[in-house]
C-alpha cells in the first residue's frame, strides 16, 4: 500500500499498516504543507498499489489534504482508497462517493461533538467485495467485518456487546448537526476560523498553513519570536481555562494548534480566546 | 498456548489467539460441566505452554471454572496464566494475585452494572515483563501495552483519545460496589441465585450445572419437555418485559439462560421473573 504522509496521523497510518504485515511505501511531504497531487500521480504511474491511504484533516499541522483530487487519480482502478476523516467529519464537507473513497473512518470526539469512544466508519461496495473475498482471517477478531456484517444483515447474528449508550450519544450528536443543517455547520466552522485568523494576524502572528489548505477546525499559528510557548499555553489554561495544543514532531515548540470543533466553533469562544491570548503574549 | 474450552467464550479465546498467529492446543470439556483440573495437570506434564487460558464464568453454560486450582498448577513456571473474567468480575470473588493470574480481562456491562464499551484489564509483573521483552511489534497498535504504558507512567505520552465519559461511568460503578461492600455484593448475588434455583426447581425445572459449579449471575435450566422454548422466551419478553437467553452451541433449544447480574440481582426481580415464568409455562 501507499501512505501519503504530512503529519502525525499519516505516520500513524503507516505504523498501523506495517504492524498488520502490510508492505508499505510512503510519500512524505513537509509538515504544514499539503500532499502534492502531481507527486502522487507520478508514484502511481511507477507502481500499482492495492491501497492508497491519506489523512483528510491533519490534526497535527492544520492542513486539509486534497482528498477529492487524489481520489480522481484512482478512479476506475482496483485500488482501495482509504481516508482518515477523524477531524474533518462534521466540520467540512466529506463526500465519500463523489470522491471515490472506499474505506473511511472517523472519531466521535472532534467535530461531531460527541463523547470519545466510537470510531464511525464506512465502506464502499468495492471495499465490501474485497473484504468478502479475503482468503485469510482478519487478525483482529473484534474488527472482522465479515462477522459484523452477519449482525448488520438480516440474520442479526450476535458478534459482540455493542456500546449502546455511546451509540445513543452519536445518534443525538448527528441529530443536532442535521437540525442545524450540515451546510450551516460547515459555514459556522469556516466563519469562526476566518474570525480567528483575522484576530491572530492582527496580533502579528503568522499562520503555518497556506490559505487554500487551512482547516477551519484546527488552526495553526507560529508562536511569536522569543516567547516561551509552553509557558503561554500553561497561562492560558490556568488563568483563562482555555487549552490549546503545542506543535508535534518537527513543529514541536514552534507552533500553536487551536481547535474550533463542533460546538466550540462559536464567535464567543473565538473572541474569548483572542482576548486571553492578547493578554498572555503582551 | 493451551486454551481450556467448555463453552462459547473458550471457543472464542481459541479463535482470537489463532487469528493472531498463536499455535493453539485446546482441551475441550462437555458444555455445562467445568474444566477438569486433573486433565489439565496431565496435559501440562506432556507439554510446556507459554500461555494457559481459561474463562472464569462461562456465560454460555452457567459454569464457574476452577480458576484458582488451575492457577496452582502453574505456580513457579514461566507460563502466563490468562483468565477471562467478563461475567465473574463484581459478582463472585476474583483474586488475581492469590490465584496466580497474569493477565485478566473483563467487561463493564455485566456484574459491574456499567454501560457496555470498556474492557477493564490487569497484568501481573510477570506479564508486564513479558510484554516489555517482546522483540516484535504487537499487530494491534491500539492495544500495544508498551505504548500505553508510556501514558500510564510518569511521561504521560499521548497514545489515543480515551473514552472519558465511559471512564467516569466505570468509576461510579466501582464506587457503588465499594459503597455496598464487595462481600455484600457477592452475597446478594448468591442469595438471589439460591432463591431463583429454589423457585425453578419447585416448578419442576432441572438445573443444567451441578451445584458446586453454578454461577450465581448466570443460571441455566433445562426447558420443560415438549415446551416451545423460543415461544416461551418471546412471551416473557412481550407480556412481562423480561428477557432471558436461549442456549448456545450444543445447548441451543434445550436450555434457558437467566441472568442475575449486578443491580438486577435483587429479590424483587427474581420473584417477578418466577411469577411470570410460572404463568408462561403453565
Amino acid at each position: 500500500m501507499l501512505v501519503l504522509i504530512n503529519g502525525v496521523f499519516g505516520v500513524r497510518m503507516r505504523e498501523v499498516a506495517g504492524r498488520l504485515g502490510a508492505a508499505v511505501d510512503a510519500l512524505e511531504f513537509t509538515w504544514g504543507t499539503p500532499v502534492v497531487v502531481d507527486d502522487v500521480a507520478k508514484k502511481l504511474r511507477e507502481k500499482t498499489y492495492r491501497i492508497v491511504a491519506v489523512v483528510h484533516a491533519e490534526t497535527s499541522t492544520g492542513v486539509r489534504n486534497p482528498v477529492a483530487e487524489i481520489g480522481a487519480l484512482l478512479k476506475g482502478t482496483d485500488t482501495i482508497y482509504l481516508v482518515d476523516t477523524v477531524t474533518s467529519l462534521g466540520g467540512i464537507e466529506v463526500r465519500m462517493d463523489d470522491w471515490g473513497i472506499d474505506a473511511l473512518y472517523s472519531g466521535t470526539q472532534k467535530c461531531l461533538s460527541c463523547p470519545p469512544g466510537l470510531a464511525p466508519l464506512s465502506f464502499s461496495e468495492k471495499a465490501m467485495a474485497k473484504l468478502g473475498a479475503r482468503r485469510t482471517k482478519v487478525p483482529n477478531w473484534y474488527l472482522d467485518i465479515s462477522l459484523i456484517a452477519n449482525y448488520w444483515g438480516q440474520n442479526r447474528v450476535y458478534h459482540h456487546t455493542a456500546p449502546v449508550n455511546m451509540t445513543y450519544a452519536l445518534y443525538q450528536a448527528l441529530l443536532l448537526i442535521l437540525e442545524e443543517g450540515p451546510e450551516k455547520v460547515f459555514k459556522r466552522h469556516l466563519d469562526n476560523h476566518l474570525l480567528l485568523v483575522k484576530g491572530l494576524e492582527e496580533m502579528g502572528l503568522k499562520m503555518v498553513v497556506e490559505k487554500p489548505w487551512r482547516l477551519p477546525m484546527l488552526n495553526t499559528a507560529y508562536c511569536p519570536e522569543g516567547l516561551d510557548e509552553l509557558a503561554a499555553r500553561r497561562c492560558l489554561r490556568s488563568e483563562y481555562k482555555i487549552e490549546i495544543g503545542g506543535g508535534l514532531g518537527p513543529l514541536a515548540g514552534k507552533i500553536w494548534r487551536i481547535g474550533l470543533m463542533g460546538h466550540t466553533a462559536r464567535k464567543e469562544n473565538v473572541e474569548r480566546f483572542l482576548d486571553a491570548l492578547r493578554k498572555v503574549i503582551s
